[in-house]
């Protein structure tokens, strides 16, 4: 028979960066394509002692293997708690915490909370394709606002926030952005919250990398500076535990929260236990800013020798970021021009990465980037992807 | 500030079921009102060895916590089909498999797919609270049609085929029914897989206790009977393997099943990659069979005990259901009068079961039932409160 889809789900096309992922399984390819964490970045020993002792411990594993409650493991949610406001200054006791299945999960159920299908959601441009997709699969249209070396375009911003019906989110990643690598400056925070204000809508502050930084100040969260209740906090464990997993966690005003746990119910009821439970465990016995620690040195190092060997072969064929944290960084064509054909031309070479296309609010517009992935690739890999990307730069 | 939320989601309340869930925390009450599996259902021992063994190979481990694909562990989504073929004849090749974060995911995902804001679900009234709630946050309404004991009523199937604009799915759990215990007969099954073809809607067959027969005949899937790619099937290791672990799938034809996997990826990217492997592990080295006739005799005990007390104590004082498998009882007033007074008078009295308002597609309507499970309470319970719903329906 014929199948008719939903008009939110029709259009909706898998992710580049999945499409991607699946054809590296050509062995001779090397991939800065990846969003994943290093697998270094994996606490194994740790979470083997302690996946032991649920399972050696007859009320632990039942609880483990039993339906749990959607907000999640009350002991992961007090510690998760404690750790947001040290690490990032959430404090604001009007707020509630709730675990989910993954960052994506948080992003998705707060879009689906707050937007009708038709809505906009304002967005950095490039931003995460996860959200991008996850918007649209709301019905919900995610409207792009340029992204400068110290944040969106705040002009810009509010010029969409003018002109734009429905607008109910800003949705931002402004720490070691993904696919960009940057970090949105103080001012530029503070403008973004004013704006949110002024305009009254709502801010998604989506934090993946934030304990990621090896370099460069903490600038504060949004969110820490918010005292009208108008920012939804995204967090992750993915990229300082374990990706695969699945445990995340949003921090929003109660009662925005209370929605999230309903909209979950009815999505995956509740989320993993035993790794909600190993997450616990792991924050009040193990010491996970040393863990962290070591997984910041692993990405500095290799962001380091990314960006040497970047300076050494690509040099001024390129532009790129400097990243300060996280698993990104951003290359745009030296002039603007589209970067389509040097994507393509690399993957000849056996070199993939993300074309930026696939980071755009307007899935018909062109980019002039691209994205570089350095928690992956070997250090010889990533000189290798270098000289392979400078030969093809070189070639145009 | 004040929030707004979107359609869908604003006027969705937490369920009744979880509701009543938290208000358990008085351990003197005794609850027929879960729908927990056993805990003794849990393979636990098996369990630990094969977490040991994964957190013992580097590899095994690092895939365990590495972002793994939509789709799924490749291997468990093999055995899946291997096994669904073998138990329920699921043997069409053009069909396709997904991983899901629990069964509820999987009908989640699957009203998500096929049905726009609007569009109508014929459902058996009563039905799984956790599938009426998430069609309503698709903004799909669910349309009750009347339950007897061998099934749906078909001719009010068809009436509701024929009236109600929009239908795109029928909703049934065909076998040891959510909350009634009932099973459709192969008759009635058949009838339905017609209805669905003369009226060019899907079936949605939900399966979470298929295997948990412990009297009776087996009754071929709805799926194994279809000839034109029509239904969708979920089902779950929730009660068999583990419920915390949230490990479902869905088997539907493959246009069906690549637009469940786009919309997954944007809701939690995968499952849990670990469990998936636990699973498939189980599912290789393990006798799973031998383990599910161990939880079947655990439940035909069970079930016989709560039946051998409702027949002592309550007997004609009111009907219930006389399940040959799965985790419930439903029991309905004798003289069909609403259900309401009698609940509360055994909350009262310190016993717990569902509402069967909760179980209905109209919020507002009033139900003459109520579900009793028999998986989590101990002997002692179902007796005493067995004992307690014969005084309440005494006195009234």
């Amino acid at each position: 028979m014929d199948y008719s889809f939903s008009d939110n789900i029709r259009d909706l096309k898998p992710s580049a960066i999945r499409e991607i992922f699946k054809s590296l399984s050509d062995p001779s390819v090397i991939s800065f394509a990846a969003g994943n964490p290093s697998p270094e970045s994996f606490p194994k020993e740790e979470m083997a002692e302690i996946s032991a002792k649920i399972f050696s411990d007859s009320a632990l594993v039942s609880k483990a293997l039993q339906y749990g409650i959607t907000e999640g493991d009350a002991l992961l949610r007090k510690l998760v708690r404690e750790r947001l406001a040290e690490k990032f200054s959430l404090k604001n006791e009007g707020d509630d915490l709730i675990i989910v299945t993954g960052g994506q999960q948080g992003l998705d159920l707060s879009c689906k909370v707050t937007c009708n299908p038709g809505d906009v959601i304002l967005c950095e441009e490039p931003t995460f394709i996860g959200a991008l997709n996850s918007f649209r699969a709301s019905g919900v249209r995610p409207v792009g606002i340029p992204l400068s070396s110290d944040g969106i375009d705040t002009n810009a911003l509010e010029e969409a926030l003018k002109r734009e019906k429905n607008v109910r989110l800003i949705y931002v990643i402004p720490t070691f952005q993904n696919p960009t690598g940057l970090t949105t400056s103080l001012e530029k925070r503070k403008k973004i919250l004013e704006l949110a204000s002024k305009y009254n809508v709502l801010i998604l502050e989506d934090n993946p990398y934030g304990e990621l930084r090896f370099a460069g100040e903490e600038v504060p969260t949004i969110k820490s500076m918010d005292t009208e209740g108008r920012v939804i906090y995204c967090g992750s464990f993915s990229k300082i535990l374990s990706a695969g997993m699945r445990v995340g966690f949003v921090l929003a005003p109660a009662a925005i929260t209370q929605k999230i746990v309903v909209a979950k119910q009815v999505n995956d009821v509740h989320t993993n236990v035993f790794f909600q439970m190993i997450c616990a465990e792991y924050m009040q016995h193990y010491d996970l800013d040393a863990h962290i620690a070591k997984t910041r040195a692993l990405y500095r190092r290799k962001c380091t020798h990314m960006l040497s060997c970047l300076d050494r072969y690509v040099g001024n064929l390129a532009e790129y970021t400097r990243p300060e944290g996280g698993l990104f960084i951003w290359c745009n064509t030296r002039d603007a021009s589209p970067s389509k054909p040097i994507v393509q031309a690399c993957l000849k070479e056996k070199l993939a990465v993300v074309p930026g296309e696939a980071f755009l609010c307007d899935t018909e517009a062109q980019s002039n980037g691209f994205r570089l992935n350095y928690s992956m690739p070997s250090d010889e890999q990533i000189e290798q992807g270098a000289k392979i990307l400078a030969d093809v730069l070189k070639a145009r």
